[in-house]
């Protein structure tokens, strides 16, 4: 019943530019931090950051911001309020400094979304800090080449039904692009749209997902470059 | 050049439900905590945090997760990093304590957004943390009276302009209803739209400015139940 596809969908962090390495360098100089008290390994402080984060996903949603509290939380807990000012004010720093990290994009990611905007409407979705997104989708240069910005709290299926809504688009005729199979792809094919992902090397351990390779609505793509190629071969 | 009126938009704190009290509580508690380590009234503490949140407004945006991650720097700037890793995670819970704070709707809100509702389309635009915002409007139990609920980083006329065109409204057919003169009301008029001030008791001191009360596009109303008899004034 379609009459292909009309609108794509390209996520931001990890799909147009770097982002994850730069939550994990914090990661790694917080726990730097937080080993001059403990020991790292009998504390499990990386188990112990991401369990504080996943909770606290229902109150502050994702983010630099919300990370950078739970840092601190995890690290006045572990180190049983041993923890420094100085230390803390640290931790603050950290996140401060991605909130400020350049935007680089990812090598062929301008001349894909130009080619895929030259035959489809083409908009950007994206998750996380209302806020610092907009920066990082400012400084990228590209703002210009979507049609709308959209900056949603969670990529649910339910986020994506609203936003074919808003578009008045079938979920037959959208596609969505991005390095995450459990935000950017799994609710789009659950919605009835197509789905291209884009790995990057390194996956947060809360964005993983398996998709069935099999799926025919699903592709995987190398890189950027290789996007457009497939939404021809889809028509 | 106007047909009238169209489109009204409705801020969401302090105008729909009550917000600033929790701050407001939540900012004397801190200074209850920092009051343990120095003399307030000498640190200046009331400017100082004031002064870290207007310089911290242009990474963080605005919304609790930002003020409680200035509030922990003030702190520690101001103690000297003297201040205990519990007393910290008490600065964090005040900061989780807003985002859980409950949704009270302001008398006759309701009433006067359904009366709007009947005669012009109804946007709920708001500035803020968009999952907080988010989370707060589900909670209101208001958001099926709205045609959209937009969540922006700033309300400047440059975001009210971008609203109006993905609307198709021109500013004279646009009237924003709000607390804030500096968020609500001025940018909107410097557009060419129309205004209505509805005073909350309280104005944290970022958002204060001063309206010309004889302003041709511009009402005050005691409450949120004189809105549709100024809408219905203005045609």
């Amino acid at each position: 019943m379609t009459r292909g596809i009309e609108l794509v969908g390209f996520d931001a962090d990890d799909t147009l530019w770097h982002s994850e390495p730069y939550f994990q360098e914090a990661h790694a100089e917080f726990e730097r931090i937080v080993g001059r008290y403990i020991d790292l390994a009998d504390a499990g402080v990386h188990d112990r950051l991401l369990a504080t984060e996943r909770e606290n996903i229902t109150l502050f949603g994702y983010g630099a911001k919300g990370m950078t509290l739970s840092m601190i939380e995890t690290s006045i807990a572990l180190t049983a309020e041993r923890i420094s000012a100085a230390d803390l004010h640290r931790i603050v720093a950290l996140g401060k400094s991605i909130l400020q990290h350049p935007v680089e994009l990812l090598p062929g990611v301008r001349e894909a979304v130009e080619a895929v905007a030259a035959t489809h409407r083409v908009v950007l979705i994206t998750k996380g800090d209302l806020f610092h997104q907009e920066r990082k989708v400012a400084a990228s240069g590209m703002a210009g080449l979507f049609q709308r910005i959209e900056i949603v709290s969670e990529k649910d299926a339910a986020s994506y039904a609203r936003l074919l809504r808003e578009f008045a688009i079938a979920p037959g005729q959208f596609a969505m692009v991005g390095n995450s199979q459990k935000s950017d792809i799994a609710p789009v094919l659950a919605l009835g749209g197509w789905g291209i992902h884009v790995p990057y090397p390194l996956v947060w351990a809360l964005e993983r997902a398996e998709i069935d390779p099999a799926h025919p609505r699903f592709a995987s793509a190398a890189n950027a470059a290789e996007v457009p190629a497939v939404l021809e071969r889809w028509g």
